[in-house]
């Protein structure tokens, strides 16, 4: 905790292309922790002393942005602070109003209408190419982004078997409508994905959805059906200790021409914006795909939230509106 | 050698949809050692006491086939045998009329204008999309299939370093047109093709033509280049043993975006054929793709030539000539 501070910054006048701002909602994410380090990575370093930057909500107060007027809701990346100056580095979108007119309330778009939402999304149905009765798994299926991939999937009709760490997790993964479940604490997670794969009466998966690596990549390499498409979006089995991944069924990859696939959310959400927007609203709306939230109050609240999501203290999405 | 026998067979009589030919020459291949196994694999394991089969260049000398008359050149998958009477399930294939007035060699159609030829020019400009530019790396450079992605790679103008264990296949590896060649047995493979990036002036990989996995796989891994793209071909590092696979920059699929495909030849093959036959005909008339030959005469030479494969005891594609 000692490694933030709150700190008042002066108002700064308005320049063109810039525009004045009061946040709403600020979003903390797992990703921020390697922007902590000073190393490269596929996002820049935070720089010392300086704010952090992140998603955000926030309603625009003054402008001198085309296309921006007071009172437009805004995603954007100067997160981290109740308001100020933002330029266009700060990347700011402005909210669909069919959405906010149909009612989405607008944190929903630092989650399932934003990068958890978007990254389940895209991964399963554009990289890993996922279509009805194809036969889906996906590690850290409890997660934000995880527990997405489930309820899209269930949505578009396919079979899902979700790994998770614990009886409880599980549990909540089935109750997201996940045909069977696999605790990879309880036993070695290939054991339970081939007993779970025997259950259903499926032969093998035609998707892996990774944001584990290690064990649970190996075992979808094991069960991989001929022509498999494993999109990588995470291997936080990895992250911190950079151990070697020891890979028995990578080999696989050839007799059965696996695809896999890393991604990042940015690289391909301009791309399908709209067909995401449309169809992840659609899917909101009629219920298949929903977000439990923790909500903390405050600016002053944030570093608590963040350090949370590192001991397991969030179910769903992590938020703090201001 | 004492797990083959050489048999002779009764002729049988020829029935419709069936041609009776003599062999001409006859291909030997590491693919083959899979299915000396009991396993499932791509392709059917072979069946003891049974002919092992395999692609062959025969003469039909008898035809109740359509479209096949006596004196045609065919490609087929009757090999290991002097001839006698196949079916449609040995995929009979006339060789194209244009090539051979041309004065192609028929048994070209067993390598360049055939599976390793085909395999290298699917692999890097299908699979792997390579183009103009790209900077490629390629492992068991010195074999057929690698020896024929180098002079792919080469006409059309990418930098390509290739691997092979010790200096004279590398210095053949240079011959063949490589900007460099990293010799797998005198240091790590990662240090090799690190050096070899340097030299060059190359931040890293784009492409990676694997062949072997294990090492060189994990180094392509840790030299990717953003939208790297690996056709995984083969891992003849794993094939005998099937030792796990120590795998170190696999994590760097997610933020170098790598996308990884295995692939098989006869998958893609039908697909693509009049480009390819046209492309490598033109590469094979210029110069820019040439293939030595390392060829055993008699039948009875056929095991020791199938394991030379696996001592390095060829260089270019091991034929046998009837």
């Amino acid at each position: 905790m000692s490694d933030f501070a709150l700190r008042d910054l002066p108002d700064a006048p308005l320049e063109r292309d810039q525009l004045r701002i009061r946040n709403r909602w600020l979003s903390v994410d797992p990703y921020m922790r390697g922007r902590m380090n000073d190393a490269k990575s596929y996002t820049a370093s935070f720089q010392l002393d300086q704010p952090m930057t992140g998603g955000a909500i926030g309603e625009v107060v003054e402008s001198r942005m085309d296309g921006f007027a007071p009172g437009d809701l805004i995603l954007h990346m100067g997160g981290w602070r109740d308001g100020g100056v933002i330029g266009l580095d700060m990347s700011p979108f402005k909210l669909p109003a069919e959405a906010l007119a149909a009612g989405m309330p607008p944190q929903t778009f630092l989650h399932n209408m934003g990068l958890t939402g978007g990254t389940a999304w895209i991964g399963l149905l554009r990289i890993a190419a996922a279509k009805p009765g194809d036969t889906v798994f996906v590690s850290a299926a409890a997660g934000a982004v995880g527990s997405a991939v489930v309820q899209i999937a269930k949505a578009r009709e396919m079979t899902v078997i979700g790994a998770a760490g614990g009886a409880e997790k599980c549990a909540w993964v089935r109750e997201l409508g996940a045909d069977a479940a696999v605790d990879y604490k309880a036993r070695p997670v290939l054991d339970g994905l081939a007993a779970a794969l025997h259950t259903l009466g499926k032969p093998g998966i035609d998707v892996y959805f990774d944001n584990v690596g290690g064990d649970h990549l190996d075992a979808a390499f094991a069960t991989a059906n001929d022509f498999a498409r494993f999109a990588i979006c995470g291997m936080i089995d990895v992250y911190n200790d950079g151990h070697p991944q020891q890979m028995n069924y990578l080999v696989r990859a050839i007799p059965a021409r696996i695809r896999m696939e890393g991604f990042i959310y940015t690289d391909q959400f301009f791309d399908c914006m709209e067909e995401f927007y449309a169809d992840m609203a659609g899917l909101i709306a009629s219920g298949a795909v929903t977000m439990r939230e923790t909500v903390h109050d405050g600016l002053e609240a944030a570093p608590d939230a963040f350090l949370g999501l590192f001991s397991g203290a969030n179910i769903g999405k992590m938020l703090v509106r201001l």
